[in-house]
This record gives structure tokens, sequence and C-alpha cells, in this order.
């Protein structure tokens, strides 16, 4: 057994400890409130840092809540560097009383450790400082060059670290990108997201006439602009899933038959899938299978609908104007400005003359695929079989990750998603949780993966 | 010229300061604090009843605001009887800050009187107070027996009238009801509302997941009932306007070439009639003229939506419930309940399995249309006539007043719409106002009505 899994066996109750204390802190970066707690969080992990002998801890002040950087950089000038990312701010709590012990009173019931953030992102993200700690406490030195950048607005925006990046491309200069904030498939089973699906978010308003009219007075002379929102809405998707906006699928990486071999090798229980939605039952495009359909296929969804009288009983309008958030998850090549593009011409196209469109883009992201056949990709892989004892299945997620596609934009890194949550730990929800076995198995991964990393 | 007319013309003045008097109470049946100024009203204008000679007035309690009857029926045995409808509450003043002049202060300006309540109904209503005066007063005796029913809940859902008509078939028993509550199409031009349409308003529920979902990690493989809810509108009508509904149109009553002819003797001015609804442009069905699909034709209009993510900026949410109200407007002889249960069928069989639906009937309403031939419409339009110097246009309005078909359901009786209002009267509205000189020929309108309905 190597020395650093040795120590990182032999501390794990500390490191379990260490945990606990950091999930007291409420760093809710929503909650202006709790402003002071983000950054005694922020000064916490900047400590715990400094004390495993990661060098040039840095807490940076932003606009928003700060930046935490630090490194380790002496595995000589032909070792590779890993930039490490995560979080150390948390999801807001309410609802309170739906907590069976409160949020930011770390309690372990049954190998669970619960408290808000123990999933996302504070036990993971602890994780690769444990192992930097292995490391530099049995062998003196780490097998890889290692920065850290973790922030404090994963979960209200990200804005100051999406600002850092592009100013900053040289202190972030790395070889490849690894996070632990993604889920793996069951206890056992871990899992590598080498596919996240990018996005353009749009806002459509629909104007017909010039003020709420009477339904009764005008209907039948004047087009409504709920009427006409339906029909551009079916027109968008049919009934299937297949999109019908002119060009929609032109840029659409096809799923060669390897990789759909590799996606198949997770087979997901789907009934017990379709319990955890409440849906009547699956649904979607006939021709792929769920599994392709939730992370390698792009979509169309509309997210939201408000116009005209959405109050208690009956009232007659003919609503003015009426608002629509549409989304469209996108997959490599797709290039969200140009769907973004697409739908708007098509939209417009589609309206009548007797109303008017707006159509605003929201939000873009950029869709990604890692090569899992990388040198990274196959020493997380390995690392995670000489753990868990079970090579990793692939996935793609159906989300987007934002700091992906930033890595990729400005750094030109790949990112490896090597994740140690489950998709029962109610992150973003009352009860949140993280399973303790596999805190201590995600330091032994991360170590084995800079030691793979590093051959 | 007949003593009413001559009396009716010699008193303008005092029946003019009287109706001031009456919108200076502020009988809001809307909001509980006026429930006494709405009581004070129904008192004043029953004093008002007795006063001009009419008999058995009555203030009738009901669970809400009280009913007004009052009668005067010796005009002997073979005699008509006309029973006179009119409504002494009123709207809501808000917004204050937009009217010229206080809402319950009348103010004379160009010919107008200011006031809520000028138009809809105190002003109409109080008219026919007078023409009784004016008989009663110059020759002794009215032609027809007359009965009034006077409610103070039109504008707060009318409930107890409701509830009154069928138990009062034997008080209420004539032989046309006449009820000036419209608008006429100019100052000069008169006009009847022949025909009203009907109503059957429903409520649209789409369930897709249990729960709202992340339309990131779910999309794709979860309809999304906002997508569907997109769907089924656009399959209820389509965009010529056509409704699609199986069997909608089968019991529509084919607008014949004389009605055709009646109703396009009314040319309204499109532009500007297109300026007051600041739509675009004009719209729907094409082998119709515009006067036709707002009065005459059914639609299909939906009132509003709710559903998914609606506050500020992006969430990429896959809503569970989304909710639509949608309401027909219907004509003779569409069956309300009927129409509902063809509307509920055909959306349940256009829902998906992937999706839950419900959908519930909120409110109904027959469509009447009155005979211009019967003598009680030709009496009026002669009346129109002789005082106007033009013959009435005939239209048919696109809304809905229950009291109408609530008459014809309980009492068998047809309506004769004889308004007085103009379209600019801003009922509803701040600055509501009526045309002072339409009020004086109103008076001798209704003379002349009562004169010709006895001959």
């Amino acid at each position: 057994m190597p020395d650093p899994i040795r120590y990182a066996q032999q501390y794990r109750e500390t490191h379990l400890a260490e945990l606990m204390a950091f999930l007291r802190i409420p760093s809710i970066s929503a909650q202006p409130k709790h402003q002071e707690d983000v950054q005694k969080a922020a000064q916490w992990l900047a400590d715990a840092m400094q004390k495993v002998g990661l060098e040039n801890v840095k807490v940076i002040k932003t606009e928003g809540h700060p930046l935490l950087y630090a490194d380790w950089l002496h595995a000589g000038k032909n070792a590779p560097t890993v930039l490490v990312y995560g979080h150390y701010d948390v999801q807001p709590a309410e609802p309170f009383d739906l907590w069976a012990t409160p949020p930011f009173e770390p309690t372990i019931r049954d190998d669970y450790l619960y408290a808000r953030g123990s999933s996302d992102d504070k036990g993971q993200a602890y994780i690769h400082v444990k192992a930097v700690e292995s490391y530099l406490r049995s062998d003196g030195r780490l097998p890889v060059n290692v920065k850290f950048i973790v922030e404090g607005e994963e979960e209200s925006g990200g804005e100051s670290l999406s600002a850092f990046i592009p100013k900053n491309k040289k202190l972030l200069k790395a070889d490849v990108a690894l996070i632990s904030d993604t889920a793996i498939v069951s206890p056992d089973q871990p899992a590598i997201v080498y596919g996240l699906r990018g996005m353009a978010y749009m806002l459509l308003d629909v104007t017909g006439p010039g003020r709420d009219l009477h339904s009764g007075s005008f209907g039948g002379g004047v087009n409504n602009p709920l009427n006409v929102l339906g029909h551009i809405i079916a027109k968008l998707k049919d009934e299937q899933g297949h999109i019908l906006i002119p060009g929609f699928y032109d840029d659409v990486r096809p799923l060669t038959a390897e990789e759909r071999d590799l996606i198949s090798q997770f087979h997901p229980d789907e009934e017990a899938w379709l319990k955890e939605t409440g849906a009547p039952q699956a649904w979607g495009e006939p021709a792929y299978t769920l599994v392709e359909r939730l992370g390698a296929r792009p979509t169309l969804d509309v997210n939201g609908i408000i116009g005209g009288y959405t109050g208690p009983g009956a009232k007659t309008v003919l609503p003015a104007t009426v608002h629509a958030k549409i989304s469209m998850r996108l997959v490599p090549d797709q290039e969200p400005m140009a769907i973004a593009r697409s739908f708007t011409r098509y939209v417009q196209q589609l309206a009548p003359p007797s109303v008017k469109i707006k159509v605003q883009t929201l939000n873009t992201a950029v869709a990604s695929v890692t090569d899992w056949k990388i040198p990274a990709m196959q020493a997380a892989a390995s690392a995670y079989e000489q753990v868990f004892g079970q090579k990793p299945v692939y996935t793609r997620e159906g989300g987007s990750i934002p700091v992906v596609s930033e890595f990729k934009q400005h750094l030109g890194l790949e990112t490896v998603l090597m994740g140690f949550g489950l998709a029962g730990d109610q992150i973003h929800a009352p009860n949140e949780r993280f399973y303790i076995p596999n805190f201590f198995r995600g330091v032994e991964t991360a170590v084995h993966f800079l030691a793979e990393y590093g051959k």
C-alpha cells in the first residue's frame, strides 16, 4: 500500500471531523445576511490549505464573494499540472422545518453525513485538500503540480470567477482541470461525466393589442397573443421531441457506435428513475435511449409562461403582452449564439402580422465532451477502479457546468469530472447528505489520480 | 307634441340635477367599505320611484345588496307589460388620480356629465324613471303596464338577482324586458343590440412530472406540460380563427342573408376601431366581416396561462403543473354545457399519456338573439327614429349580459336593449361620462317606446 493511501486511511476520522467543522459555517452565497459566513468559510478553507502544505494561498477579493487560490508546483518541469476547482458556498437551507437535523449542525446517521454543503460541494472539494495532505505528510511531495481555484458564488451566479479566469490565464495555466461536483451511479459504481450539454435560454414576448381587451367585445377581431404563443410553441418541437427550428440539428456531432456503446454501459433503473420524476411515463425521441435523450441529445423546453388573467375565477381578458421563457440544451458542436439566432429568426417568421414579437437571448453556454481516452481521463478511470473495485461508467450530463466551458474557452483545458456524490444526496433540498464511505474513498481516489496522472 | 314629451323637455334641468344627486352616492358594490352607500343608493332610487307615482315600491333584502321593485299596472287588462331592468351599483373608481374631477362629484364639461355611474348604469336606468314621471305628471297614466327590477350587484356578480328571478316569476311576469345599459354607435346614430354571445369558460391543468424538475437533468426524458399546453392550444383553434373542437359548429344557427344585410347597415370606422385596440391589424375568420366576427361568430380565446418560472432572469425548470384559462364565446343555438363537454373530451384526447389533464367548467352563459321584427323591437326602432331622426342600426354584442338569458330562461321574455351610452363613455375606467343631450333624448325615446308599444 502506498504511503499516501496508508496516511489517508489512518486519518479518516480526523478528516471527517475537519469537514464537519467546515460544514458548520453557513456560507450561503445567495443570502446577504450570510455574507460574513461566506467570508469565514473562505478563510477557514485557506487556513486548511495552508496547514496541509499548499503554497501561495490567497483569499482574493472580488466584486462578490472571495475566490481562493493555492498551489504546489514542485513536481518538476516535465510533470503535468492539475487545476482543481471546487466551491465553498452552499445553497440556502429553507425550508428549515423539513430538515431532520439542523442544516448547519452536521449529523451522522447510517453512514451518511447530513448537512447543507456536505455533498455540494464542501465535502467533495475538501477531498482534494486531504489528498494533497496525504501525499505531502507521507511522501513529502506530489507526483504532479497542483493548483486550486475555489469560488464562493457557484450557487449564486459565479460572476466573479467568470471575470477572473480570462484575466488570470497565466496563474491558472494547467494541463487539465479536475472537478468533484457530480454524482456517481451508486455507492459502489463510480462514474465519469465526460459530456455536458450547452444552453441557449430565450425570452419571448408576444404582443397583440395595445392594452388588455375584453375578450367578449374584441374576441374574433383581434388576434390573441396567448393563442399565437401556443401555435409558436407547437411549431418549435413536435410531439415526439423533434425540434423544428430550421438547421437546428445541422451541427450536432452524431453519436458514434463506439460512443453509444460507451453510454450504454450505464444502465439506470428506469423504474426508479421514473418514480423520482413522478411523471406518468418516460418520453422523448423514439430513436434514442433514455440515457442518450437525457445527456447526449439536444432539447427544447418551455421553462415558464405568464400572460393574461391568472388569478382565481373567470376573467375574460384578451391580453396585450405575454411572456415565455424557452431554453434549449445543446450538444457538441452546436454553437449557442448561432442557435439563438436561428431560434429568433424562426420565431419571427412564425409570428403573424397581427402580433409583434420580441426575442431576447438571456444565457448561453457551450456544450462540452471530453475525450475519454486522454491520459487524465484514463488516470481517473484507473484511480476509481483501484479504490472502488469497479471500472467507472461514462455518462453525459443533461445540465451545464459553466466553469467547464470557461476553462475550455479561456485556458484551453479539458475537465475531468470525477464526482463522489450520489443521486440521492438531496443537494439543493432539505436533508442534504454525503455518503461517508465515499468521502474516504474519494480521498484515496484523488491520491491515485495524482499518482496515475504523474506516471 | 304629446304632453309627456313636452313635460320631459320642460323638466330637463330638474331631471339632470336629480341624476347628479344620485351619482353623488358612491354605491360601489364590490367594495365592502361602501356597503352603506349601496344601501343608500337603493333607498334614494326607491324614494325617487315613489315620488313619480310608481307603486308597490320595495327595497328587497338579499344575501348581498338589495333589489328594488316598483310597478304601475293600471293600463288595462289587454295592455302589455314592460319589465324595465337597470342597476344602481357602480364600478370601483380606482385609480383616483387619473380622474380630472372626483368620480363622485358629478361635473359638467362640454355637454358631458362626468361621474362614476353616469353612463353605467345610473344615468341610463334613471331615464326610465323620468319617462314614467313624464307620463304620469302629464297624462296621469301610462299606455302600458310597467314593472321595474333594479339590482345593486351588477358590477360584482349579480347572484342575488339570479336567485330572485326563478323564485319570483309571478311578480316579474311581463311581455317584454327593456334594458338601457349599452352603447349606441355615435351621438346621433341609435343602435339596438339584438344579439349577445354566450360563454363557456374552462380551466385546464396539465401535469407532467410530480414536482418541478431541472430541465437540464430531465429535459428530453420527461414530457414538459408547457410544451404540451402549446400543442393543445394550437389544436383548439387554427391560425385563421377556425375552432377545431369536433362538432363545435354543429349547432351554430347560420347567419341568413337577411341578417347579414341587417348587420352590415352598421359600418364602424375600422381604422378608429383598430386604433382603439392598439393591435397591429384586425384579424379573424376570413369569410366574415369584422362586425360579424365580433358579435355573430363564436370564438375561442386563451384568457390566461401561468406555469413554470416567471420571475426575472433564467431558471431552467421543467414544471410539474401548469394552468390555462380558456373561454369560448357562443352564438345561438350552441348549448354551453354541451360545448364544455366537447371541449373537455377533445382536450382529454389531445393529451399524450406522458401528462395528466384536468378540465373544469368555470362559467357558462347562453347566447341570445331577439327577433328584430317583434312589436317591442319595432316600438324601440320607431321611438329612436322619432327622437334621433335616424333609424337605429342593429348590432350583435360580443359580450354576455347574463340577466338577458335569465329573463329568457325563467320568465320567457325577449329583451329590448335600448341603450343611450357611447363607446367613448369610459365605463369601468377613470373619467366615466354620459353625453347629456342623450340623457334628455333617452327620456323622450323611452316615452315614445311606451307609446308605440301600447298602440
